[in-house]
């Protein structure tokens, strides 16, 4: 599958990387096309990866990820222009408000009675948000087994049922179990999955070595 | 122990009685100290189970349980008076707001970047907030083992390091063990476990039966 992914940060490479591995074909949008750490990424490869600006890079993919900053996320997307029409947006993103200093916290008007992954929804009707992943470290994405042998639980929530178990099969291939993925309903449960950050980072200073967090019952 | 509990709702009635099945003495604090439901916990009870106002409440407990809503608790640590004074209150409830429909939200001004472990906090200064329990179902609370022989989790947070010492061997003596215990920091980290509540009523709704959060690593 032709995929693209919004962000050349750690989320967006590490996923990129995983993708090629499955043997998917793979663009890196960013604002602009000489972006190094993309360049890095398509040398890294032997096949199959590519770079481009948010517009080239969503008119490339089938699927969009999007893992841009939360706070540059909505613009990012804007870039994108009619890329993005009518595709399944995979929202990894969390909106952190890095213009505050520590405790971090999130962005005032993304959180509580909103949240990014409605906020992206609502700005691009035409688009099906679904959020995921965003509870967890990029590695732990790609590599579940990395913890408890994959026994630990991954979210997803959105709008458009047939979209989620598109993403859903994107999960179970990249090594998911289906007993470890909670579909939490539409949209609004990514009021929930965002603000476990502010738990996670909480988590992160009290603990040592990777964790994640898995519902028992 | 002689042990107040402010509220007399599920939460409170649940964990007075099993503090007083580990033989402690209870007394329920709320408004009136005619409340028909702290009347039937006292009747319920062939010793050791008390009533009264909120002030009564405080000044008779060595350690304090806040469980009452989280929209009412500062005025009824108020209403305690001077009962509350250099006393640890055990801070089990979350902010959440009632005023406004589904799907439920955080008061404002109690999440993101404030909470109301730390609201009562700076309230109350010569008093020892210690959070916890709040993540869970009250009869988990009291009765860890319900789920997976009680390997789940449950965090801690406060300024206070001997007081949050005296709580977590509480802990211990309720069932607790010590591998289950995550002592976040200071009780800025309440923003965190309180803002699980938005997670955790969308988990309660997507799956059946009891169900806990467990930080795995």
């Amino acid at each position: 599958m032709k995929i693209a992914i919004l962000g050349t940060g750690a989320v967006g490479t590490t996923i990129g990387s995983k993708l090629i591995e499955l043997g998917h074909e793979v663009m890196l949008g960013s604002r602009s096309n000489t972006n190094e750490k993309a360049t890095e990424f398509v040398n890294k490869h032997d096949k199959n990866a590519y770079k481009g600006t948010f517009e080239e890079a969503a008119t490339f993919g089938e699927i969009i990820f999007n893992c841009v900053k939360g706070e540059f996320s909505i613009a990012a997307l804007k870039s994108a222009g009619s890329g993005i029409n009518n595709k399944i947006i995979i929202d990894v993103s969390n909106p952190i408000d890095t213009s505050k200093g520590a405790p971090l916290s999130l962005i005032p008007e993304l959180c509580n009675t909103n949240s990014l992954g409605e906020e992206i929804q609502r700005n691009f009707p035409n688009i099906k948000v679904v959020k995921t992943f965003n509870t967890m470290w990029s590695t732990l994405m790609m590599i579940p087994s990395m913890l408890q042998d994959g026994d630990h639980t991954n979210f997803i929530c959105g709008n458009d049922e047939e979209a989620k178990n598109e993403v859903k099969n994107l999960l179970y291939e990249i090594g998911w179990k289906e007993k470890s993925i909670i579909d939490l309903g539409d949209i609004t449960a990514a009021r929930g999955t965002e603000c476990l950050i502010l738990l996670w980072l909480k988590i992160w200073g009290a603990t040592i070595g990777t964790f994640s967090i898995k519902v028992v019952n």
